[in-house]
């Protein structure tokens, strides 16, 4: 029987050390947190998000991704694994815009299932020990004093330090010779150069969002944002947040292309402007846009478009038009960062993907698999993260176990 | 040109003005606050849920209803004609789930446009003052002290007293041999006599709901159940409470059957109860239900299903099992009351429609008008309220300045 330590009881540990010890595999879970599975009950807005019905390795980033290994992973325990287990452990899933969520929307039935699956399946459990030392011996490891024949490390990133989550899996590898890059937060906000943010905090509208550096497109979103008083965010921003934080990091320069009218192109939007002009001309400048904007966004639009807020909407000249329809269509926003560990979703960056085999095990290491947020594999919002700690935690578990 | 009186600057009474004034009448609009529009900032959440893709009679409740009044009414100025007279007023519509809302989502827009409209078509305006009395002269009506050729009556219910209804207008519509049925809160929520609810506070779960009373089946709804330490609501429950609250104060018995697996039948969920049973047979009772309710609700569930949580489910039998499945299906609450005035969004109840012209003069007293929540008609919950305030007042304010 396999003996297996695996560090870190969150969702893709929790799934390595019930899938192990299914297989058949003697299982010790180290926890550094008194609980299993804390950060769990932060995601989904407490909801938890488990998978997506959409799932496939575009809605991944990272080396993982771009390795191929979220692929084969991913084909190899995909969404309706993920759902069929879930059920076996008494989830019933329920489907939101696309989301798997548990029928309860509770996030903490995903981790009262999984803690009562674990007890169930004998895993013995190690709370409020942190791992600090990792040796690699002839015949296995040796996890601070307890020998082990196989190491699955699932410590997660850097992501929501407060729920246990403070890049030691990173030193831990890096120790045995496994690399990783620069983690940074991703699913977070951004902050903006621009000073009218203070004017449009707290303003939610639908919009869409185009990532620019240097002149290109990297990537794109749209949904309900959410503006700051320091700048962007909501599910739309934090889609883009990955790419812009690294963008950041390597000295490029980041925009994001605000277009609070999606629907419509930029000619459309002339066109809806001017036929604004001719119904509303009785009023003031600072009038027109009531009904189609929030009213802090319309003033910042206004006064962005260079617009005298207290002429007559008469007054109104063609070129006036077309600089208020380039404010709503593309207003520009300097990115300057992005939100901190403690306010971001999950770790871009960690372990590289090209150490590892498809089954999550370190080349140059047999016997130690690194799954989870440790990798350097980030998903978007949607449950992708959580897909990817299920479908590595199992795979590794399985291999580990000899399965 | 018709010298017109409208009492009371809320949805119904703006839009008669603006209608009156539009089609040529000298238009006095009365209002006891000091502002327009009030209440309309509460609907729709602060959004302003101003019509519904779908609209008709069926949506509504009272003698307007009942009567055929309301069919006429919507027939003559339904939600296309709304949505198009609020776009030339520079409200870009926005449809979310059905209902139309400013492109902005923001109540203020809809006042606010209104407002400019009452300005731009020249309603005189007499804010904070409450209209105290309406007397019928020969060729008119004397309001307060002024002369006018017709009074369009638009006072509001008794819904939300703090925005200035406090059921004056049936008061003042009694004065004129005009009669009202009692008033009561529609649009709220229910309390239950069950102790059990103290243990559930804060719980919402997808549910559909039966309104039971003397056996038979009265509605049904279905939606996001919210439960408080003394009942049910959120709008499934609120769609019920007009006829809850009717019956209660008729003397009947009232329940609410909540069913918190609506896509399943009884005897689907004995299945799905039974599949269980097999699968998680290591656990307790207490943990049978994670992941399907959330934890407070289970605990009530198992509770009322008089099963010992304590034990293993190993231990549950068939008719526990159906017993369960029962107080899944149709988990009966029996109610006591429902929401007041204060905390309700419509009243139920009001002038009775059957002493009205389909032009909502009063059959008795030509030149008097009653139009909007002083109407016996409620609608649902979507759009609906504010629809019958738009159609009514529009037809009255047109019939009003002889068009």
């Amino acid at each position: 029987m396999k003996n297996i330590a695996v560090i870190g009881a969150g969702a893709s540990g929790m799934m390595a050390a019930i899938t192990a010890a299914s297989a058949g595999a003697s299982v010790t879970l180290y926890e550094r947190n008194d609980q299993v599975g804390k950060k769990i009950l932060q995601t989904g807005n407490g909801k938890c998000n488990f998978s997506n019905t959409v799932m496939n390795e575009d809605c991944f980033h990272g080396s993982a991704r771009d390795t191929g290994l979220v692929k084969k992973v991913l084909e190899r325990f995909d969404e309706n694994k993920a759902v069929e287990f879930f059920e076996s452990i008494g989830i019933l899933p329920r489907v939101r815009y696309g989301g798997y969520y548990p029928f309860s929307e509770q996030a903490s039935a995903i981790k009262d299932a999984m803690y009562l699956e674990l007890i169930r399946r004998k895993v013995k459990l190690v709370l409020g020990h942190q791992v600090r030392n990792i040796q690699k011996k002839k015949n296995g490891f040796v996890v601070d004093d307890q020998f082990f024949d196989a190491v699955i490390l699932s410590t997660g990133g850097k992501a929501s330090p407060k729920s246990g989550s403070t890049g030691d899996g990173y030193y831990l590898a890096e120790k045995l010779g496994v690399h990783s890059n620069e983690a940074l937060p991703a699913l977070t906000y951004l902050t903006g150069t621009e000073k009218w943010f203070k004017n449009v905090a707290g303003v939610r509208v639908e919009a869409s969002l185009k990532l620019m550096s240097d002149g290109k497109e990297l990537d794109s979103s749209r949904g309900e944002l959410q503006l700051t008083d320091q700048g962007i965010s909501g599910i739309c921003t934090f889609q883009l947040s990955a790419q812009a934080g690294r963008m950041l990091k390597e000295g490029h320069k980041v925009k994001v292309l605000l277009n609070f009218m999606p629907d419509m192109s930029f000619e459309e939007v002339v066109s809806f402007l001017n036929g604004r002009r001719s119904g509303l001309d009785s009023r003031k400048c600072s009038e027109f846009l009531i009904g189609v904007f929030p009213e802090k966004l319309c003033r910042v639009i206004l006064q962005q478009a260079d617009i005298n807020i207290d002429a007559s909407v008469k007054k109104l000249k063609d070129a006036d038009v077309r600089r208020l329809a380039g404010c709503i269509s593309f207003l520009a926003v300097n990115i300057k960062g992005t939100g901190g560990f403690d306010r971001c979703q999950v770790t871009s960056g960690g372990i590289l993907a090209d150490q590892l085999t498809d089954e999550l095990e370190v080349k140059d290491v047999p016997g130690f698999f690194a799954v989870g947020e440790v990798v350097d594999c980030d998903g978007i919002c949607g449950g992708y993260n959580l897909q990817w700690a299920w479908s590595s935690g199992y795979i590794a578990g399985m291999t580990a176990s000899g399965k």
